[in-house]
């Protein structure tokens, strides 16, 4: 019985040959002239995904792109994967900045340059090929399907309700996916969670006009100076969030998640000189990375009002604005926090002024437990292929359909991602080392027979 | 003899027909197709002044449009005012609004119709006709002056240069001034304060590039939220600005001039009705005509950062902009308050940015202190023309010449001036009722008898 690597070795050549196949494809799924590649793709990928050795593979409609669904069901009684990816990419332009044609995969110094050489075509076929290897070695002792979609790159709009129209087809114990980062080569990372988001717009109104600052100043209220001392005390000088209630829904992390945390490659300095600040700045008891990981937070993003021209006016302003978010953690529910930070605000404005509190969208945050079977199981994957544990990394860049997963179907996902900065994702010379991409199915071609153990426990 | 009142009554069309005179002369000092005009004017007031019973009068000229000096010198020994006016006007656009010609003046229900039929020379002729009155009937015991310059509604800009030259010329014990307003018909008024202003501009850095609030959120300083929390420290909760040393040199207004401030008439719930707002806020301790009379502020004049536009974007920004000015009273020195607020924005300042103050312009403010001669003597004049004192008015509008003759020449400026909110200064169908000019130089001619008993004391 042939290894993990002696298979990868056999078949290099085919595994890039599909690869470039599907990449020749141009699926971008923002522009709609691209619409039949995006038919073309899918069926693409229901036919790989067959040729790997499913039991069955189907393009099935969604008010929007189709979702490529696959299974192999080795036993009813043995835990299920789902495999989640996009076949959609990312527009190409300004195209003149690409050194080769993006959708004319080419190899040079060990990389694949092209539009979707990482996202999602190159983390996809890591998933593919390890349950390739798996099934063609007689060693898949997991069901596994896949739900590849088409629109990940313009928000996903059709497949909250694709998934809840096909939730017994679905049926999973766990998601994988890849489709995230490490924090460098060789640095085995697993994106573990992604805070949430209530974002708000404050409109403070004092007089019913624009004011001469010598004729009024110092007996009107000036919203200008409201709105600043509103925003000022939302945040004590612990970096504590002063909305009520605000932390309630905050679950603590462990002592051991945090040391784990704690594991990140990270130096200050480094992070201070490559933003030209002097110091930092956050919740206190917390590191840099429990502040943007594992804390919520909250942001002015935007604020207006008055004269902001050049010179001098000495207007007093009739209204002022600003545009502030908060970032969320577990079990944080943004629409709670949204109702909250609104109350707040209506109740710490001064009777000279009024104040409108609108909320414009949110997200959920989402965390996988390291004591989740497929984390655990991904941790013992990565030591099997890195010889170390993975660190787990909480961003605040969020993925919503993450979410969309654990409310529709009550699934975890472990995001298993082999990208890096470097990749140039959604840029011109998008690019993905073949060596990630076979240490990437090489490392989840290990997931499987750890996740199997794990849900035995 | 003949009293005032049928002196005017004698000479009422002779009076009008001169000051028509003038006004017909389109003297625009913004518009330089006008400098003709500027002439024809201060010719036709050295005309004036010399008919009027002056001594000399002649025009002098200045690095911009020539001043207007006259004089009448009864006793060298005896004290001596010096009358300010100007003979330029502001432009006349949007001239489609006006119901007639307004460099050609017409009567309509008692009131004098062009520009310039009170700012200034409606206003002017009130001190010329008063001072002709004393001389044609033998009555003037002081010592005449005038200053009429042609650049006041551009701002001043050679006045000061002009008034240092001539220092000699000019030297008088008081200013007497008609360019300002009455609180309401027949409320005598006195313009007693004006405050000064220092404008300053903050700006605040953080990251040195715009960043993602997700990913950074919470760990890095936020300049907006960083600028809102110094701008809200500056108030503390009893309105007083925090800023160290802000009130030094704050002059304290006694119990009794604050008892005559209030005399004022004044509705605090009108006034609220007029500015839709729900309650007036204000240092703690002082009446809102107090407020903005003889107490300092602190306003935002405009504020700006991050994303501005529709919706959201989750950006924390790199910048935050504040335009800051603060209303000054005597003694405050606005050089040495923009000093204060430059050290004091760097102290408060969180190592966490960076932060840039600067200082746009600034104003002295001004005082006629109510025991001055000159005060005293208006007041009487006052309760002999309208039989009640007049109401102290401190106003935040400034007139940065009266400061300019305070420093330059060591003289205080009086500021009996008798416009109405109604007479449209600066806007189209500007005008001026005859009542009012015939009042006007009624009390200011009761003014002089007064200030040379006040000046024996």
């Amino acid at each position: 019985m042939s290894n993990i690597k002696s298979y990868i070795d056999e078949n290099k050549e085919r595994i890039l040959d599909e690869l470039f196949g599907l990449i020749r494809i141009p699926s971008i799924s923002s522009q709609t002239d691209h619409k039949a590649d995006m038919l073309k793709a899918a069926d693409y990928i229901k036919e790989a995904i067959l040729k790997a050795g499913a039991d069955r593979a189907e393009v099935i409609p969604s008010d929007g792109n189709p979702v490529v669904f696959g299974e192999k069901i080795v036993d009813p009684a043995a835990p299920t994967v789902l495999i989640y990816a996009h076949y959609d990419v990312m527009p190409v332009d300004p195209i003149e900045l690409w050194t080769s044609n993006p959708f004319e995969p080419v190899i040079r110094d060990g990389k694949i340059y092209a539009r979707g050489a990482n996202d999602d075509k190159g983390q996809m076929f890591i998933q593919l090929k390890a349950f390739e290897y798996l099934v063609k070695t007689g060693q898949l002792k997991t069901n596994v399907k896949f739900m590849i979609e088409g629109e990940e790159e313009i928000g996903s709009p059709s497949l909250e309700a694709w998934a809840k129209k096909h939730k017994e087809l679905v049926a999973a114990d766990v998601i994988l996916v890849s489709d995230t980062g490490m924090i460098a080569e060789d640095v085995p990372t697993i994106t573990q969670g992604l805070r949430g988001l209530a974002y708000m717009e404050v409109e403070v109104t004092g007089p019913n006009r624009d004011l001469h600052s010598g004729l009024f100043g110092g007996a009107v209220a000036n919203p200008i100076n409201v709105l600043a001392k509103m925003i000022a005390s939302c945040i004590d000088d612990n970096g504590h969030i002063t909305i009520p209630g605000f932390y309630d829904d905050v679950l603590e992390v462990s002592a051991e998640d945090r040391a784990m945390l704690a594991k990140a490659p990270f130096d200050l300095e480094t992070y201070k000189k490559a933003l030209d600040i002097e110091e930092v700045e956050g919740e206190a008891g917390f590191s840099t990375n429990e502040r943007t990981g594992i804390r919520p937070s909250l942001d002015v993003n935007g604020i207006w009002g008055g004269y902001t021209g050049e010179g001098s006016k000495t207007v007093t302003p009739s209204k002022a604005f600003a545009k502030i978010s908060m970032r969320l953690v577990p079990d944080q529910d943004y629409h709670k926090i949204s109702d909250l930070f609104k109350a707040h605000f209506e109740a710490i404005a001064p009777k000279s002024v009024k104040v409108k509190v609108t909320a414009h969208h949110g997200g959920y945050p989402y965390v996988a437990p390291s004591n989740h079977p497929g984390y655990i199981a991904a941790s013992k994957a990565y030591v099997d292929s890195y010889g170390e544990l993975p660190i787990p990394v909480r961003s605040g860049g969020s993925i919503p359909i993450i979410t969309t997963f654990e409310k529709v179907l009550g699934l975890k996902s472990i995001l298993m991602g082999f990208g890096l900065e470097s990749d140039a994702i959604h840029s011109p010379n998008e690019n993905f080392s073949v060596s990630r991409l076979f240490k990437g199915i090489e490392t989840v071609s290990y997931f499987y027979s750890h996740f199997n153990e794990e849900m035995k426990k």
